[in-house]
């Protein structure tokens, strides 16, 4: 956007009948809304969660609290609608696609399940690449088809003005804590915590298993190669679905731990993109804080949630259509006849 | 509530499909909900805010950024729908009331508004008390009306399950200072700020207006003595329907600075009432971390906003439904047949 079109819009929330700035970060939020669809008046009205399920070899190192078929159960929970996602997207009217990326075992037969599995889960890291090449490519076209490139004259938005991703893969906080390691160098004792609830020595040994994992590539890797390396494919498609929506215009909300290495990956292979993403909450999982500060990001909530699913991504979204709100319907100071400053 | 309740709803909330503790605040939030309403399916379908408008003598002195009269045109623009605090409802589905408490001039004839009005306007605190005894208990009477005690076997909630309270009233974050000052001895000069946008000058004229004015009566003042020396009459008005919103079991949603000050006001008279009410957001007027300092309270959100109204507040109430949901609809590891912790 041209800097006239953002003074403009600094002229526009000004005008609104309020104290200059006095809606903090509700009037950043509208400014990015606007900026994102080249409008003052945008708009922000439907918004979806996308869920990708998967899971990792990894998690055969003993990196987790919880065993791998827990994925399966937790993916048949929320085609149940009885995960948290479910509850507090449907307490928000925002509706839920279940993906499966590759969840272990027989694919899981369920009309509503989306079926995109590359495979039933990925390699165990430790010892080599999480995927193949091909894997790697199939995960991103599945992720980047969900978002399609709109053609000349079509609108750029299509049917929803703003997607929250989520994700369930027992072990994809290892996945994730490598793809920072490798994309942004941080350290990894930054990054690695207890995930769904290890406890010291559980978080020590998942440390040990990942300085190993990590030795077996270059000390800095760019996103593709860390995505082969590491996985999941549930990380792999929400990359490409974080990179395929910001480019169509979606506002794309990001959620927590995974979902910002996700974000970093997309970041790393197309930095144009950040403008489109909003960073919905800093997670109590301990690296997450890390991630948010190389990307030099200040997330909008600060809740300590820290349970994946999207779920706080999702809890951003009202605040979202309130700073659409703003531009869209307050009156100004001029049409509301309200005196000014003195 | 017995411990044996508490005990109970850990168990509840454990027992639901998510890693131990992992919704962080919204866990908090459910537990404190669930135990005002006294159930493990706790009510949280209706919110309503309340807006209380009213004008402040001191504001002769030249302690706001903006002048008296915008006081009547801002309710009028509440009225008409343009302001923020009706954009965000709107945008919330929250049903919004707005009560004149003592707006100055003739009376504002709009068939919504409320006419609670004391008198148009409190009387500068700087020289003499802002209201008399009457109006004090005239302005606490109206408050407390707005949530009459339940009779026997009534349902304790009524007509909505949660309340916000906003206000508007050029001036008075002079008084919500004083009575932070006079009821917790917080120290003016952590309290005192620019409001709706003085320059630093001004900032320090209101501090030399409200030392003055701090002279005027005891060093320490109890509720009602505070809130009848410095006002103004929707503070008093708000801080009554606090007290009795939250002893009829509504969960009472705090705004900011001036909503702040009325909770302060409310549990220093009735120190029970503090398990109903939720702190919505730390304001980005710079006294409100002190207040909430002093209450050892920490808000849910963090935006930086410093509009009042209500707004704050507001955007707290989807978090609220999401922790009620989290209870009532989420499903057991039992229920969903899901592995427990390895």
């Amino acid at each position: 956007m041209t800097s006239e079109f953002q003074k403009k819009l600094q002229r526009a929330l000004d005008a609104k009948t309020k104290p200059i700035g006095s809606l903090g970060r509700l009037e950043q939020l509208a400014a990015q809304i606007a900026t994102l669809q080249g409008t003052f008046q945008p708009s922000m009205s439907t918004c979806q969660l996308i869920i990708f399920g998967a899971d990792h070899g990894i998690a055969d190192q003993g990196v987790s609290a919880y065993p791998s078929e827990v994925t399966r159960q937790m993916v048949e929970n929320l085609l149940a609608g009885g995960a948290a996602a479910n509850v507090i997207a449907d307490s928000l009217d925002v509706p839920v696609k279940i993906i499966d990326a590759g969840i272990k075992g027989d694919p899981i037969n369920h009309p509503d399940l989306i079926n995109r599995r590359i495979a039933p889960g990925t390699a165990d890291f430790s010892t080599g690449p999480a995927m193949n090449s091909d894997q790697y490519h199939l995960a991103t076209k599945h992720g980047a088809n969900l978002f399609p490139s709109p053609s000349q004259g079509e609108t750029k938005r299509g049917s929803t003005d703003a997607v929250c991703f989520g994700e369930i893969g027992i072990a994809n906080t290892a996945s994730a804590s490598m793809i920072a390691h490798k994309i942004h160098d941080i350290p990894l004792q930054d990054l690695v915590g207890p995930g769904t609830g290890l406890n010291p020595e559980g978080v020590q040994h998942k440390m040990d298993v990942l300085t190993k994992s990590s030795q077996r590539t270059a000390p800095r890797l760019d996103a593709a190669a860390a995505l082969t390396e590491y996985g999941g494919f549930e990380i792999v498609m929400m990359a490409a679905a974080i990179r395929h929506a910001a480019t169509a215009k979606r506002l794309v909300i990001i959620d927590g731990f995974i979902a910002t290495a996700a974000a970093i990956a997309a970041i790393k292979s197309e930095p144009d993109i950040t403008d489109a993403l909003l960073f919905a909450h800093r997670s109590g999982e301990r690296g997450h804080d890390a991630m948010l500060q190389a990307l030099n990001v200040k997330p909008l909530l600060d809740l300590d949630m820290r349970l994946g699913e999207g779920t706080g991504a999702l809890l951003a979204w009202p605040l979202v259509k309130a700073a659409a709100a703003i531009l869209n319907n307050m009156a100004t100071f001029q049409s509301a006849q309200v005196s000014t400053k003195l």
